[in-house]
């Protein structure tokens, strides 16, 4: 029998206990021994949990619990999240968590500590909810270098920014029914500013490419610029807008940002529905391969954590071998140098002298025709160019023409 | 030191070599130890290969070798293949196979042997090429109870159909074109025929539901009846034609069939291009999750053999629980009781009058209007039945109009 602890009955938690509980013998089947939950932290009361006696207020009953070999920490945030994660690891229990936040502030240093105690640090439910990604990021393309990762990472947003290109819907609008709905916190700027997503691209570039990136080395754009015109302008040029967080091999260093982007819609991520998730992997060796499904919720994000706890008692004797270094931001190249091609809309006396103008500004680019598009009103695409280039030559154009919205058109 | 012996040097034993000669130094970082081509077994010579004096054409030169831990299937069939793997596996030796034929016939027996000799059987390449599938399915969705899995696994008839539906080619058109590129065999009846979807399909349904199901049992059409109009019609529904394999829980057995469906354009399948795969699995608390990317080819099948070998060295003491019992196709439901939507094509002297028939035998009908639809030519969907009460009432319909086609409509 293997003992665990689960640090938190919120949504995730009380999924957690759920899943444990009600397949616990199918798992007991499948590891060859029970998981029994022996503590659950939480401040509040559950009296009516079927495991009500075994609810505690106090981390010592389970760091003092040598019977106790697997914690699960699904309480979110920092505090006091990093403190017992970190007391536990080096009591020698391996944990298991859902909390982005935690991973990209202090996976390096919590992974360390998980290699000298000899435990497991696994943490797949943080990114992408129910989809495994972690894992076979880690193995499955062990045997490719990964050239570039792509993703939509934040269900809340892509929910948003479907709603606007599907019903036509304002920015706020969306954002009050996802809120609504329950996908979209009351405050919703972890979700709507990209942090959320910032976060999970950081850990996945840290497990790809070895070295930890901090959320603040990496630009960062939400989707609250995003204008109805503009997700008007992406389907008529043949995509769609999506915040898109990236992570691509240059050199020694990489590529990291997460912006909201002109996808085509020969792109699988153009396709990605409502709260879901999907992300684009391209290694040397075995192509693009994709993973998708729902990237939060209550029970996809449990059931992740739960085959987390079933891989740590498989793998008692034998900790997994992930482990990244720490960085100092040095590996991230700085944005202004990434090369996109960029979306423009602007808006001048006479659209045809201003689309000469940018031709001439930008070098030969794609005038994108829409109905309904206002007197005087010019969209186009730029040939590729790196963004500081872009911002210098925009300067320039926005003399000849009022530039209303710009974005880059991703490269997947 | 581990040392693998590579059976077969065609185009993914070849990725094989390539992958572990040109990967080597970060395979032996990953593992801690580096992985050495002992022999590599074919019939032919390969004078120019940078490790042309490993070559062997003896297999008594593997199987007697005791310093070989790791041997590597990738000559496709079952002869030899079968017999190779059965020695090598009742040797001690863990076994890596690209080979569905083979799991898809022998995997039970097979996995028993690996159990008993406490050894890896792995073959995540023989589903999905690189698109990391087997492992997922066993590993991280161990909290599931799987309720369906639903797949595009063929990328040749995949190709063929886009082909059809994007550039209005006929089918032998489109075959003639695969065959150019590659794609498909000078033989190509695997694929057109369903068979190689059909093994791939057995193959996930034995690891998701724990019984080996023979591809004999597995009720499989291919794609070779499939009509220009069938394309042009399942699109003015709002879909597409695809070569679904299917396998669903029904209480303790399963319903587990491979043909071509309507595929509704709001499912993720419905997009999948050219030589592709995509697979849909949804459990109890994941919800669907998908897997997505090439399903063939050289250095994707190589890749996901690799990564099976890696895994073998990091479980060398610890074998991989994967483990299915034999089957007598008892636990596959007969495929009359499966229950689906069905498309009807037919011909009548007046439409509207067949229309009316159509609905009085099947119940209401939906109708598909089609632009260029010739004279008394009828399209509809039925409500949903078992195959064999829509074979009866279709028999009855045939009365008053012309059955040209049928089709079931997916349901994922």
């Amino acid at each position: 029998m293997i003992q665990v602890a689960v640090m938190g009955h919120g949504v995730v938690g009380g999924g957690v206990t759920e899943i444990l509980l009600k397949h616990a013998e199918q798992i007991a089947k499948k590891l060859g021994e029970e998981v029994y939950i022996k503590k659950v932290l939480d401040l509040r009361d559950f009296p009516d949990s079927p495991i009500a006696d075994r609810f505690t207020k106090d981390f010592n009953d389970i760091i003092s619990d040598d019977e106790i070999d697997i914690v699960v920490e699904v309480m979110g945030g920092l505090k006091p999240a990093y403190d017992f994660v970190k007391q536990s690891l080096s009591a020698g229990k391996s944990v298991v968590t859902s909390n982005k936040e935690l991973v990209a502030a202090k996976g390096a240093e919590l992974l360390a500590i998980a290699e000298e105690k000899n435990v497991n640090f696994l943490f797949e439910a943080s990114v992408g909810g129910a989809i495994p990604i972690i894992r076979p990021l880690h193995q499955c393309l062990a045997a490719n270098e990964i050239e570039k990762i792509n993703g939509i990472l934040n269900g809340t947003t892509n929910f948003i920014l479907n709603k606007m290109i599907n019903d036509n819907m304002a920015f706020e609008e969306a954002l009050a029914l996802a809120q609504e709905k329950g996908y979209a916190e009351r405050n919703p700027a972890a979700d709507i500013e990209g942090h959320d997503a910032c976060r999970k691209i950081c850990i996945l570039a840290a497990l790809v490419y070895g070295t930890h990136v901090y959320p603040e080395n990496v630009h960062t754009e939400g989707i609250t610029k995003v204008t109805l015109k503009d997700v008007e302008y992406a389907q008529a040029w043949g995509g769609a807008v999506k915040l898109i967080a990236s992570a691509r091999k240059n050199g020694d260093k990489q590529e990291i940002i997460v912006a909201p982007m002109f996808v085509s819609s020969d792109c699988q991520l153009s396709n990605v529905d409502g709260v879901y998730n999907e992300l684009l992997v391209r290694g040397d060796s075995s192509g693009t391969i994709g993973f998708y499904g729902r990237g939060a919720g209550k029970l996809p994000t449990a059931s992740a954590v739960v085959a987390d706890v079933m891989d740590c008692v498989l793998h008692k004797d034998k900790r997994r071998n992930i482990i990244w270094k720490d960085g100092d931001g040095s590996n991230v190249l700085p944005y202004e140098t990434y090369v996109n091609a960029m979306y423009v809309l602007a808006n001048g006396d006479d659209s045809s002298a201003a689309f000469a103008k940018a031709n001439e500004i930008f070098g030969e680019c794609e005038r994108i025709a829409m109905n309904g598009a206002e007197d005087g009103e010019l969209a186009f695409v730029t040939p590729e160019l790196s963004f500081a280039d872009f911002t210098a030559k925009c300067g320039e154009f926005a003399k000849s023409a009022d530039v209303k919205s710009t974005m880059r058109v991703a490269k997947i």
